[in-house]
């Protein structure tokens, strides 16, 4: 045997197999203990997409979708795009004189918290409307992406896009590795995830789905914009979901993952298909590396659909327990 | 040199640069024939997929948009979701005894087009309302799929989805072979291209965008469905698909095809970007084997958009000069 021509029959061997042999061996989910948890996320994805399997799923069908705010990245205290809002509104602010003595912005300006959330959805909406319309979509783009490299987390004192939880981003991957696409569908403003969502976590804007204001296609001195206007398109939350994932996908899930009531639709929509699905929820119960909150909590209320969880043997993914883990760098 | 390990060296040889090669050798566009417009397509490909161009543009990036209705399918006598609507009309007659005394449906129980026609965008949309709203969306799916296998173009007699152009077949897999993501921007109903888009086009319904109805999520005996209402939704026309390209994708394409008035935007949006990009109408201009038609037609006018092409130098096919087939089967 010619010990020169080895080496080629080996990357031969290597380019054939290798990938997916070293990617057996390693454990693509270091961040999640070992436990059921873990367990139940590599036996759905061992079978469908082992070919010999009775749940084979093509690869064009492995559609995952993902919640985002308390999903894949922390919501508390409050939602962060609502903090973005809020620290929009305060830059606008000189341009507006009569927010001083108008409701809800008189209160974000008095950083009154109590009082603008007492405005409830109508408030809310105002101050959506004020801080997220007026500008073309590339000019909004560049703000979202200004705020993040600006500002910080008040209890972590991190910018928020590295609050993130680094053993979803670690199941993002591995999805994608074994085939799947992987998309984002939340409640939370599609223009305000797509500036990062490709590299936090992976995800390319065409995968992003979250709710929309109106835009306005116009020519300005010759050259085309999308004007974003004060108007709502699409809310991408509880009933929505299921909507904007026909919408946009035109496929049904095989995959869900979700933390809260407005998850529930969306996990009820992908369990509803025939063939293997895998519904989860990630429970926040670590109060200590994270936050603890369920039923009772006004941002990420899960109680609906950790009952539907637990009557329907859906995932319920422990922070405390199942993950050793909770962010990319340690805090 | 041991003639036996000869084999390896040349099956490695040839899975590392075996297929790009032998793509290269063989024509991608058969039907094209071979002058400025396929000059400009296979230029335009090389320039932004080869990475020492100063024209690169990351794989990523390769977006691709192609309008339906007379782009990708012919639109003639008239669009055939129209074709669609009537039939679905008359299978739903007997339920509405009324329609007998309504226009616009009595026109179209009495095969009066010309009353039809006349009855303008609002009569059109009433049709739209009664043929596709008031199913769930897997019901529609398949209304739509029977139709298809069940009617036959007037004048070629053959299925409607057989009389799509074998030349922008060709050129949608030959963009995908070289990295792009190929999509549909379409006027017409994104619930009914998407049932037949993937196996026709190759294009997976998560990359078909086009007009459509608000859905609604409901639980039917604990069984959740969205069904159809008679509301739109969003009309993917005109100024509405650089709209739908940013809610669908959030990237601006590199590479658009369109054919009449109502891709006008979607081409300036296209031309707008930065960086080497496409833009191309296909002009209907084979009354032999096709249709000859633009300034003046009612279906797929073609005015504005052919002036625009002509000012900005955007690529112009002539059917009849540039594509030495039209359809898959020869009729």
């Amino acid at each position: 045997m010619n010990i020169i021509q080895k080496p080629s029959k080996m990357l031969l061997a290597a380019l054939l197999f290798g990938f997916f042999s070293t990617a057996a061996f390693a454990d693509p989910l270091p961040s999640w203990n070992n436990g059921a948890a873990k367990q139940d996320i590599l036996t759905f994805v061992k079978a469908v997409t082992d070919p010999n399997s009775k749940d084979f799923v093509p690869q064009a069908k492995r559609i995952a979708t993902f919640d985002n705010d308390g999903c894949l990245w922390t919501e508390k205290p409050v939602y962060f795009q609502l903090l973005f809002s809020i620290d929009r509104i305060k830059a606008l602010a000189a341009k507006h004189p009569e927010w001083k003595n108008t409701q809800p912005f008189k209160a974000v300006l008095e950083d009154d918290m109590e009082t603008l959330l007492a405005s409830g959805k109508k408030g809310l909406v105002q101050l959506v409307m004020a801080s997220h319309a007026g500008t073309t979509t590339e000019e909004f783009s560049r703000i979202v992406k200004d705020w993040l490299a600006n500002s910080k987390h008040p209890r972590f004192k991190r910018p928020y896009n590295e609050l993130v939880f680094q053993p979803m981003l670690e199941l993002l991957a591995y999805l994608r590795a074994n085939g799947f696409k992987t998309y984002i569908v939340s409640g939370g403003g599609i223009e305000f995830m797509r500036p990062w969502a490709e590299q936090v976590y992976g995800i390319q804007p065409e995968q992003v789905i979250g709710s929309s204001i109106k835009t306005q296609f116009e020519l300005r001195d010759g050259k085309p914009v999308l004007v974003r206007l004060p108007e709502i398109n699409f809310i991408d939350d509880k009933e929505g979901k299921p909507v904007g994932i026909n919408q946009h996908i035109g496929r049904r899930p095989i995959l869900a993952f979700g933390n809260s009531d407005g998850d529930l639709q969306m996990l009820q929509w992908t369990a509803a298909g025939s063939g293997r699905r895998l519904m989860g929820l990630v429970h926040h119960t670590d109060a200590k590396r994270e936050y603890a909150y369920d039923k009772k909590s006004h941002v990420g209320k899960l109680d609906k659909a950790l009952d539907a969880a637990n009557k329907n043997g859906w995932l319920v993914v422990d922070m405390q327990q199942d993950w050793n883990r909770i962010y990319p760098s340690s805090l």
